[in-house]
């Protein structure tokens, strides 16, 4: 396919990449263009402008939050006026359900077609051609995008006909992640303060009872207190929670445990916390018992 | 090795029969002596009284909670007055750790030996030798009870000379299941209400992140709303939330996420949940969302 | 002074008619303009359109919500492009402390002035020109409003050059009424679960430590859980505790009371509690501990 | 009436004052005698141990905990072995339903009256014969207990015939205070980041809706953080939230601010807050908020 891919972050080159080696033609944009470079290389098209790179069949969208996706939609010389009638947007990007309701509105009233895409996975997963993605749209739409959605993930779960539906399941995922983030951080200020070795205890853990790699992982980092550097910033895992809370508010649910992580991470940045990992919520619980420093 | 075995309920059952098929010769005891029965059918010597569980090498100890054991304990005739000098009691059941502190200290007393011992699996888990063991306790003592360790479980976690502190630790395993099945309940609340299929979100769920089975366990109950018949019964779970949150008191460590979950099991309760799995907690969320009946 | 007035609602029409019977020559307008008559009959002037009201010294804004105020001020023919340079626009409404921002550049930008000036009071306060002002803005717009601010109220505070730190007080301190609510809420569900008599035990509290009259009126309408009519209806307190939490989330501020009471609000909407008092929120905790039909 | 008195701490000092200042014959007692003295001087007698305070009509006991009231009833030559048939202890400290009904019945079997007679009021409170005094009991002996209770306090509410319904209203009303507690602090960590004078933000909430006394002192102690010394520690706030707890959770009421509360008590005591104020809990948002040292 002829494709566009805008945003060449930590997840974007990885997945830019997979699609260049899977033989589509990619016309790749990034806001400051230093990052194409490796791209060219491997035989995708620089674009000069945002607009270089809404010529093809689709054009995939990778960016870091609401006001980049809607920076390059609904900007001057963006999708939305140069896609072409019929071709799709495929927005990757963990977004809000309201925007990725308005963008479903705004590129249909443009005779074009639009999915939402969103990812599972960490930059090394992206560079594998691993990630699981998860689709929301048109049935129709969905199926045209099928060769570029098998270039970058390992999976496909097509969940919905509503686009929205699949950025409200990403958002959710991440909650499911940050919840045990916090869980294992009350559990280990628990153990530490008992004086229980952290690195036994976690290894019980994850023997038996949480063998999902999310709990090794995360385990790993509290109880090493290990929050530098950022895999996935707290400002981003901040930015996931709100974005929950906002959809749940929209349809009237209460999410207790979301509001404690909400609070955590307003804790967290406003103590410095703008560069660490996610995780690093779940060394707050120590620090309220004391047994670690702020 | 000869054993004593106190408390024949759905757990005790399982690991006395295991005890006698592994070649210990099996006193068993228990406060309604018709449960005796099928161990005596396996070779077990069956207790006319208490006492007599407590004239071997070790007795060990699997019963619903502080009460029980505090009345095997001591009581009259219990084991603090007839275990022999040396021998060793085994504490498998999921008490406080101020009352597992209590039994070291009366043990030690009494020239006994004491160790905690509880275990995480469910009766068919018990049933099938397959229990994890969580051992506490002075390190001849913990090996001296290894045939009996071996015989219950597939792999003992050696974690502390604090015999408290394996029980500590089996509490905590428990809040962290516990917290598993609140975020699942939230998170399928708020899918659930956005119109999303419950059954293909937990696939995708337990598919990818959550791989662990406590995820698709829970997951499955939840989604279905089916609490009945009880696995692990809602006041027990109440229990041991309730233990986890006591101990986190003793040791000034505050566990907001505990308190959730404490208090989710006192709205399940205060609504007739007495004979509900405890995972009916996981279903509280949606009826706060006005998506499920309370 | 040569006064427009906007929005005619309950607290509206109060704080206008006292605006007329101090002397000052008021143009009236009301999106729906049969609510005009009682101020025309007063002697107010009723304009036809909305830029009618916004010729004279000042406007005063008193709307439901960010987006009437966002209507009138920056629609066409609104208040900003009308507003003589120089002239004053009072805003009483309860509004986000984001817009009460972005009112202060926009009427800085074309050379207008611009106070923010809540009032706390119900209905009945503001027709008895009782209300209280809290005043934010800078000194010479505060001193020329006084005439206006003074007619309304029974007593202003001028709290700060930031318009929007006026907007925050009042928003906090319905933050503080909703703490009271949910505070008595729980301690009837206790007190009424116990067999305590809610009226007895409702006059000692406000009789002794409570006397605060906010203890008094709210207290009485949980004992008897009489949350119809609503004297301020259940969706503006939401609101305003949805702007509280995003106050505090700009200036990173965890509020774990105020995260609770967001969850109680969606809970009481979840279940069709629009057209409930916000106390109701207050009814909550008994239905929890199934003392209360929900 | 010839009266005993049980622990002359701050509080019971005062109160046995004005018992011998309103003409009753008392004998005092406390564990460290050294107390006695300023009794003994306005007429009291000593008692050389705690059986002489037993003899007389009733016995009155004010201390600290349940362990201290335990010891003084329940122990060798305590009140339960020496108060004589038909007379009354008057128990007026802080202390747990649970203990409240097993003195209940305790006192019963021994053919003596019991009733539960908490107070509110601070120490210069005490000493100036202005408590307010919650009686719980049987009517015949609140009515024989009246010449007591109105010489410690300006009213006495007679709640219940069940005399641990007074402690639970004691310990509700304690909860009551600390969630003013708690809004407080979250309420002024807001104004506080937002720029705002805190003495100015009090006087405003002070002077208008909340003008009961308890917002003014612990308002002021906020502001100032101004913790120390301790008018009423925050051992003491904590235990009093921890049985508000306790007697909820035998009601199972979900308290979910009064969680809140305990964790933020043991926050508080994590961090070497036993010789603290209990409005120390109003100045831990300001610390999450990263607005103030912890």
């Amino acid at each position: 396919m002829r494709l566009g891919f805008i945003g060449l972050g930590h997840m974007g080159s990885g997945m830019a990449s997979n699609l260049v080696k899977a033989g589509h033609e990619v016309t790749v944009y990034n806001r400051t263009p230093d990052k194409t470079a490796p791209l060219v290389a491997l035989g995708a098209t620089a674009a000069r402008q945002l607009a270089d790179a809404c010529r093809g069949d689709a054009v995939i969208t990778m960016l870091a939050d609401d006001a980049a996706v809607e920076g390059v939609v609904f900007g001057d010389g963006g999708i939305l006026t140069r896609l072409a009638s019929g071709a799709i947007h495929i927005s990757c990007s963990t977004i809000s359900v309201e925007l990725s309701r308005r963008l479903a509105q705004a590129h249909a009233h443009a005779s074009q077609r639009y999915i939402a895409a969103p990812v599972f996975g960490r930059p090394d997963v992206a560079a594998a051609a691993k990630l699981f993605v998860v689709a929301g749209g048109a049935p129709d739409a969905v199926e045209s995008a099928r060769p570029v959605l098998d270039a970058i993930g390992q999976r496909t779960f097509v969940m919905s006909a509503q686009p929205e539906a699949a950025n409200l399941i990403k958002l959710s995922g991440n909650f499911l992640i940050a919840t045990v983030i916090e869980s294992l951080g009350e559990a280990m200020a628990l153990a530490g303060k008992a004086g229980i070795d952290l690195q036994a205890y976690l290894d019980l853990l994850t023997s038996t009872l949480f063998t999902a790699p999310v709990y090794r992982t995360y385990g790993a980092l509290i109880a090493e207190r290990r929050f530098e550097p950022p895999g996935f910033a707290a400002p981003l895992g901040h930015k996931d929670i709100r974005l929950t809370l906002a959809a749940a508010e929209e349809l009237r649910v209460p999410m207790p445990l979301a509001s404690l992580l909400r609070d955590r991470f307003l804790t967290l940045l406003a103590h410095g916390g703008e560069n660490l990992d996610w995780s690093a919520i779940g060394g707050l619980a120590a620090q309220d018992a004391g047994a670690a420093p702020r």
